[in-house]
């Protein structure tokens, strides 16, 4: 196989290099799974879509496909296992495809990279490429899922009682970087 | 204000309608927030981000710099405000910019729209995007902030015990999916 949805092996590595700085084989990987997951799909059916990482897969599925993290569509949720699924958008029945670690036993560069049997330094980038390009969709497998969880539902604007930003909330009073939640930066930020 | 980074305004709004689908006010705000941001890093430092909403921030994010969800330079920290925060990379000092509701007081479209005053549907879009546009850094307030926490080094591939999918892990023998963690299928799905 040498195209990536409708874009030629090439274009995409192209698409990949200008969005995510650089030809990584998770985005090759991703191409491949993102076009299995599609012909799975009714043709033209609207999806949302899941990454089960944060490596990669969430970047082929903004390139390839309507949804982002930004606009809802996308969302990530980090099982750590390198797995994507598109939901029908209205149905809620998915496809989910995954990287089978049974089909690599011919594929000894795809193998080592995709269970860090070796050091990166170790890796021989050129010859990883060209056996995921060669494998093409023969060492995924498909599975249909029911529906996800759903969207969540759109929150109102409150006040934090203590940054005094907005944020938003249904419940809380105390936005989740005030309360500690998700206090990212170092404790002297805000005090 | 008439640019957005290196576009002109209708250069962004078009990149906006094809990466996220749709003109939405929270992706012209965010092309300001990051100008704004980038002119108080030192020029040329590279740097990480980081977006506290997963509302348009993520993509504004993703158009306007090198840093996406999948290549790890972009994490989203969920705390429900309104905030985007670039980190450089090195160093850690970080330029946290977000829209300050204390400067809307001329700007009836923009208040509505951020603090959810009027349904959506009674929203005029075309008013609040000439607002946000006339409006242009004015609306904002940039903080400078210490480093956040660093990036998660990254993990083994380990089977998980039940599924048997690889998994990113150090600890854990079974993956989150399995755990229930993040069991974001309804619970028939694996069983």
């Amino acid at each position: 196989m040498s195209t990536i949805g409708p874009y030629s092996f090439k274009q995409y590595l192209k698409m990949v290099e200008d969005f995510h700085g650089r030809v990584a084989p998770g985005m090759v990987t991703g191409g491949f799974m993102i076009d299995l997951a599609r012909r799975n799909l009714p043709e033209g059916a609207l999806f949302d879509a899941v990454s089960e990482t944060t490596s990669c897969l969430p970047d082929t599925i903004q390139l390839l496909t309507p949804c982002t993290i930004g606009n809802g569509w996308l969302r990530v949720i980090d099982t750590g296992r390198f797995a994507l699924t598109l939901f029908e958008k209205y149905e809620g029945a998915g496809v989910r495809v995954f990287l089978d670690v049974e089909k690599l036993e011919g594929w000894p560069e795809i193998k080592a990279w995709f269970l860090k049997l070796t050091p990166k330094s170790e890796q021989d980038t050129k010859r990883l490429l060209e056996e995921l390009k060669e494998a093409g969709s023969d060492i995924y497998r498909v599975e249909h899922v029911p529906g996800y969880l759903g969207k969540q539902k759109k929150k109102h604007v409150r006040l934090c009682a203590r940054c005094r930003e907005p944020f938003r909330s249904d419940m809380e009073d105390t936005c989740p970087f005030c309360t500690g939640e998700k206090a990212y930066l170092e404790p002297s930020a805000h005090d």
